[in-house]
């Protein structure tokens, strides 16, 4: 439409992965805030810190002594929400009490002994390691698990009750919701147009560069064109690749160093150890190693909550949780806003 | 199973109104928790803030005085997220970016003159004048809009940015995700068991008991067996009523009674003024007002984010966002709790 300004005009975008909508209302960045403040993160975290169970040397809540490690670090949850045991619920007596059996393991990964360090401030060779440790455990949990799902919550307003750096990974008996979600729309888009949905989106993106935040020869960070979180991106392989196993060994070279440089600019966006949730979502395993699954396309989601700066984040409340998801900017406006476009080689933020 | 124990043994319980799943691991209780304290809700806040853009005799930022109200007012968001007049974004070029016309308004009601009062601390009457309200606003603005979603962002924890009592009303011209869904599911259950949804999960949850927090002759309040935030309820009319302009006088009263007891409860749980989202979900309007919509039972959920205590709340991140949400304790272990099954007549914590 000639007078449509999407920076200026409330509108709906799909997203393709999960089929729902997202409202862009733009023009709402402008009204004041005097709601909650969030605490910056802590800065003073010690290196090393005995009392900490997620330290080199440190006792943990089962008995256990940690390992001196020096680099990542392999544990079981000592607190699973999946246990591998549990008995199964049995036939629903009624089909408003559906339940399922759940089986799984929750496991933790340590990515480097110093409990001051992030991602961002890694060697690019260490964040490397990280990637190979991923990439094993879903060849180790994949057999057993339909779905192993491998996140990180980072900082204190995302949940995550230890500043060790960390990751968690939950491997379950079901393919849970937000995949199941991702499998079906993928399948959908792979029948009815014979591409795959994410390869094509990326090749779509690498054209229009307008929520291009950075590339490489072997992967793009976009921020989705149907993004809910005002910083959320998405970080694309060009080549169809279905699993982290699958990534060759350049590849995750060139992955550790996109990782890094993201997380350097999320990190110097409002010069904090930026917070966020992050996964991969790659082709479900288990059983479905031995379908075709070329519908799929790995990819990783970030999902930091902050909107305007360090102190303000986007609640997802009311109107969020019982209509449908609204952001206050643009995705193009958080990719042209001169902080998140411009490159720092090193983070600001530094230990 | 003979050996399952719910309360001990971790399982999936499916939302038929959302058709998604929920992981109910209760054993996740015992973990100790570091992580983010959460600030208790400001305590002294001035019954009157001429400051306050909600308040009575008020400036508000588009220049305006309020009235002296004495009982609700209601007025114009000043930072709507949704515009009568926003221009149609046009057709999509590439089925990975398709945006939609999103047109409606967005209003704001105080429940009361006063800032330092809440729903739980109001008369039965004056809570049934709020409840009034709701009702003209679906008879006002349903005619024009598919989707008049009634909301209350309670507290700085969710979002809330005013301390003043009140909601918002966001109509839109198009029916969001969760209402959407909700029409789905409730549409394949009528055509499949000839039986509205929540007329017969209400007609159950009765018999069974264990999931009731409160009840009288027109209202049931439950736990939800899929509920996913910690102490989430579900408020049902117990005969079949599509809207909010439906109600009869009684009903309002026996509702604004139930309401007044569900919140003192939530306030009494852990002696706070406790924070919420809460919205209304009734049959959609608009066109739909001339289809029949016999399907849909009109029912509030309240989503409160609190887990253990005033200051630590359930965090829905990572796995939550990535995989399926996740709750630590059963709906039915929520109500046996003495906290939440024990009636106080008046919310402990008073201004
Ligand atoms: O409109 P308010 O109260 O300023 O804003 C609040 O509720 C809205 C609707 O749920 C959310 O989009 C905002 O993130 C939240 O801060
Ligand atoms: O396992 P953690 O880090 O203690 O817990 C954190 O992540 C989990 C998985 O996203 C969430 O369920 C918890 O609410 C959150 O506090």
């Amino acid at each position: 439409q000639e007078n449509f300004d999407p920076g200026e005009h409330q509108h709906l975008r799909y997203n393709p992965l999960r089929g729902s909508w997202v409202l862009v209302s733009a023009h709402r960045m402008k009204r004041p805030w005097k709601g909650q403040m969030e605490k910056p993160p802590e800065e003073d975290i010690p290196r090393h810190d005995p009392t900490n169970p997620l330290c080199p040397g440190s006792r943990r809540a089962n008995g256990e002594i940690n390992p001196n490690y020096e680099s990542t670090f392999l544990f079981d949850n000592d607190f699973p929400a999946l246990q591998p045991d549990a008995p199964d619920p049995g036939a629903a007596d009624h089909p408003l009490f559906q339940t399922r059996a759940a089986r799984g393991v929750c496991k933790v990964m340590c990515f480097h002994p110093w409990s001051d360090i992030t991602l961002p401030l890694m060697q690019v060779s260490e964040i490397k390691t990280v990637i190979d440790k991923w990439a094993e455990l879903i060849e180790e949990l994949g057999p057993k698990y339909p779905w192993v799902q491998i996140f990180e919550n980072k900082g204190a307003m995302m949940g995550c009750s230890n500043p060790h750096p960390h990751c968690q990974v939950w491997a379950s008996s079901f393919l849970p919701n937000e995949p199941h979600l991702a499998d079906l729309n993928q399948k959908m888009h792979w029948s009815s147009r014979g591409e795959v949905m994410l390869v094509e989106y990326a090749r779509q993106e690498a054209e229009r560069k307008v929520r291009v935040v950075l590339e490489n020869d072997s992967w793009l960070v976009v921020v989705p064109f149907w993004a809910t979180w005002p910083f959320q991106t998405l970080l694309l392989p060009r080549r169809h690749v279905l699993r982290l196993p699958d990534l060759t060994s350049q590849e995750r070279d060139a992955l550790a160093s996109v990782m890094k440089r993201l997380l350097t600019k999320y990190d110097n966006l409002f010069e904090i150890s930026f917070p966020y949730s992050m996964g991969w979502h790659g082709a479900p395993t288990g059983p479905h190693l031995k379908e075709d699954m070329s519908h799929w396309q790995l990819h990783a989601h970030y999902y930091p909550p902050l909107l305007r700066s360090a102190s303000v984040r986007k609640f997802m409340v009311g109107y969020e949780m019982l209509a449908l998801e609204q952001r206050d900017l643009t995705p193009e406006q958080v990719v042209t806003s001169s902080f998140f476009f411009f490159f720092f080689l090193t983070s600001v933020f530094t230990t």
